[in-house]
């Protein structure tokens, strides 16, 4: 990529920019919700114990399929999180909340799943994931920034195994992702690039993106890589989870597929 | 569950309130968000374009894995619902988004994912959720109601081979859920029995929910159930579900680990 090519993909991210209606640019609600970026750099201060009890709330509250709230939610300061873990959670935060698919009460409960595990899995990482959102909705909500990490520091999916030696999983629970909280260090955080509305839906049936428009994303991508980590690049991003995406297959294939809990 | 019992569990659950600490009562959208409920019953009205355009906004700019947005939007109103699916949108909407989880731009532009099925699905799962998450909090914002349906009139991946083959999916695209959306009829409605946050968190390793307070959740699912539904119970729709899971399991297995797509 030329110097030109790469300062113009920079300016092409700079300008990207929510669509608001103008009769919704005054909603204070809809600006939260569109303005949203993953924080990544945290000030060293921790956030209130109030308000990691509404974050959480927002998880509690969030919908599930049949209201089974198949989920469970690890919750910790600086403290437990390196009892835990043995290290600093990840990007100096002060609070994280390890999130979890978790089929297992349910199971206590009623015989409702069989054998079944994929259908298991799905409804637990569909109902975990909408609370996560959740979460970081509150958090935004009251100026707490947040990230959602699944392979940073072994920290979600992609270290299923580790995560369930740790926390000593049962099976029916999974390690999905860890979200980070804290007061963000920076204003204004750029978009990272996102597809247009019309790359993303369809009507009727299906419709697949125009080859062009994945291959302009790409590359987009690689020069706002570039741009923020000199040392590496979205391609040695890619390699790395290449080399830890064959573990991470054969890890959740053990625990989703292999051991089946006992009904 | 004689008749005292039955009413005093439909007070409990009548009497589930949001925890909201004192300082934060006052904000609109602390409320907005934990007072979202499920909207089974819409006013025979439809939303407008820019809503609509809104909400997919929020779709579009939700946070996802590496911001692969490993997703796609099917978007529907009453006459192009009927075209591809043959009947109306449930509930009686007017509108309806169809989510996927969707590898296959992804996997278009490079070759991060070598043979690794289930990491692919899990990605493009938590994704999409985190996206319909953002879609029902606009709309909820806006004073449209939403219910995400994954099982109800074949909407969602309890019905996977049927829309696979409807909507003409490619492999690495997956039907999760369908989103309706329309102006509530009802205020008020009551929030369904939830856990308390002290059964569905931990700190330092994983601890399974008190069986007695599952049993207790499970008691008060099936007097609200009984409550709303007077010809059904939740054991007969508990008993409807074991019925399609096993279809629904030999379905997801094909989609997800029997035909890779081609990389």
């Amino acid at each position: 990529m030329g110097l030109i090519s790469f300062i113009r993909k920079l300016r092409q991210i700079h300008a990207q920019r929510p669509f608001i209606p103008a009769e919704f640019g005054e909603s204070r609600q809809v600006r939260t919700l569109l303005n949203r970026r993953s924080v990544r750099r945290f000030l060293d201060c921790d956030i209130k114990d109030e308000e990691m009890a509404l974050i959480l709330e927002a998880a509690r509250l969030a919908p599930s399929t049949v209201n089974m709230q198949t989920w469970s939610f690890g919750v910790y300061d600086t403290e437990s999180w390196r009892q835990t873990f043995g290290r600093s959670i990840p990007y100096g935060a002060h609070r994280a909340v390890l999130v979890l698919g978790d089929i297992t009460r349910v199971k206590q409960a009623t015989d409702i799943f069989p054998d079944s595990p994929l259908v298991e899995y799905t409804v637990s990482v569909i109902n975990a994931s909408l609370a996560a959102m959740n979460m970081t909705i509150m958090a935004e909500t009251l100026g707490i920034g947040s990230v959602m990490l699944s392979d940073t520091g072994k920290t979600g999916f992609f270290s299923a195994a580790y995560l369930k030696e740790r926390l000593k999983l049962p099976s029916g629970a999974y390690a999905l992702m860890t979200v980070v909280f804290g007061y963000p260090k920076d204003r204004d955080v750029p978009m990272p690039p996102k597809f247009e509305i019309e790359d993303i839906t369809f009507s009727g049936i299906y419709r697949q993106t125009d080859t062009c428009r994945v291959r302009e994303w790409l590359s987009l991508m690689e020069a706002g890589y570039r741009a923020s980590t000199f040392f590496s690049s979205f391609q040695a991003k890619l390699r790395y989870y290449r080399e830890n995406l064959i573990r991470a297959e054969r890890e959740l294939r053990d625990i989703i597929l292999g051991e089946r809990p006992k009904t």
